[in-house]
């Protein structure tokens, strides 16, 4: 690959479930993603996915949507380049294998499969207001909890940077 | 597909690290489900779905093998019907997908992917010394925590029966 | 895997635009790998599919059937083993590699694919009335034209039996 | 999706196999992709992959790979964004799905299942000494013969447009 290539920052979240304030958070991390100036992955659809692509897209980012579906126009309004695998949500482990980092933001059982593929594969999770593993044993090493998108994003592309 | 076709019972759980009574749980699983006349699905590598296999093979069944890599010669040594998919652990989802119940024993975060898929799908697990998400808030009446093998296989055979 | 496990024998071929005299050589062709105490692997739907999974449940074989779809239900009605992928037309590479030896028959596109990765793999492909590739280099070493259901199942199980 | 996305063009052909002349006219493509203002999508390997990729690179485009293999270590050297699948072969169909429209150049069987995906779809390809199949009936209004990477690109560009 491109030795200077960009990072590629997953963002994995909750679709139509995902409240408000989630929503928010998602969009801010993927300003600041932008800002940063890697590119953002995430699962192309609605929800926190939406959010995260606004953000990217107002931060002057690029934004790639891994879809689950057959057709490009499920994706949402601000994904630069869908991905159509037509592979319903086993392409959840392609998501959680092309970020070079992770950061889960709220999420329900989907997110749930993402944050293990992630931990299966030795990969930190940056989680806001996310699962919370810990109290099932899950070591903070792997999935941690951060309290901003501000954190989220700079421990990612720290992360991310160091696999260079 | 066939009226009376036979029910599918996914088994899913650790390969490598799997205790020593978590194989004794997985055999007698898989023997139970071989005597309940049911077909045996799992990952179809080693621990626990190598002792389910053993299990079902002893109780007279057909056992599946969803492998997740390229050649065949992965499959444990129990696998009757070994399915290629080279798409390493994505197929997971597969696993979770064709088994008319599911019930997990022990397992790491691959297991937890699959149990993940399952909820995901509105499908139940029946837990055997496995994941206890109820203490991160997973009800109770989708990830089913059971006592013995004997428990997980009538629930597994009650529910599969449930969707004819 | 079980060393003395039944060989799979992948049939290939249309679907809904398949020919009467396609469906009647894939039926007897069914049969003939259910007679040969061979399992039948396709992907699991109608046409050539169907017609196969039917003559092998007259002959008292077993059939599995790689579904792309997500729901166990699109499954033909001779079906015994549906393996949901949910992958869509992806999963015909899991057709492929999933046979010990593969037989076409007639087919369109689904099927050049399948032929395709058949011969990407090196594995051998037995074709009745079938796509005929020697007119564009195809070597007749790989894809190989056969005249009868008995030829087809014949070399196929041959073929199998070869790489045990 | 955005509004006014860049067009997505696959690029399908040979990797170890294919001759200079083939590499010539691909990076030629990509660089003639790129010129136009679309982005460029892939296998991300090498041979025919690699020689559009650094095409596109020098045209000042972007490009993205989607690998078969579970390693982004795999890329080519002139891949901006690698999509790491991890299914082997089987990403050949999401290949073919993302691309607004298709160039073949060269290629043996694995081009061979992404022309067959393409006109399982119903997408056209444009075919640039690639796989000549009309002596085998399939119609030249969906692979339709190139004579140049210039006709190839003002082709594909002009189809992919079609579908906006």
């Amino acid at each position: 690959m491109l030795a200077n290539r960009k990072l590629l920052i997953s963002v994995i979240g909750g679709s139509d479930s995902a409240p408000p304030d989630a929503l928010a958070l998602a969009e801010e991390v993927g300003f600041l993603i932008a800002r940063a100036d890697a590119i953002l992955v995430c699962g192309g659809l609605n929800g926190v996915m939406e959010a995260a692509c606004k953000g990217a897209k107002r931060g002057g980012g690029i934004t790639v949507g891994i879809l689950p579906g057959s057709e490009v126009t499920t994706a949402n309004p601000h994904v630069d380049i869908p991905i159509v695998t037509a592979m319903s949500t086993a392409r959840n482990a392609i998501v959680v294998r092309t970020g070079d980092a992770i950061i889960a933001i709220d999420g329900s059982f989907g997110t749930l499969t993402e944050i293990a593929y992630a931990l299966d594969l030795g990969k930190k999770v940056f989680a806001l207001r996310s699962w919370d593993l810990a109290k099932v044993g899950v070591s903070t090493d792997l999935l941690i909890p951060v309290r901003s998108p501000r954190e989220a994003v700079e421990k990612a592309i720290a992360e991310a940077s160091r696999g260079r």
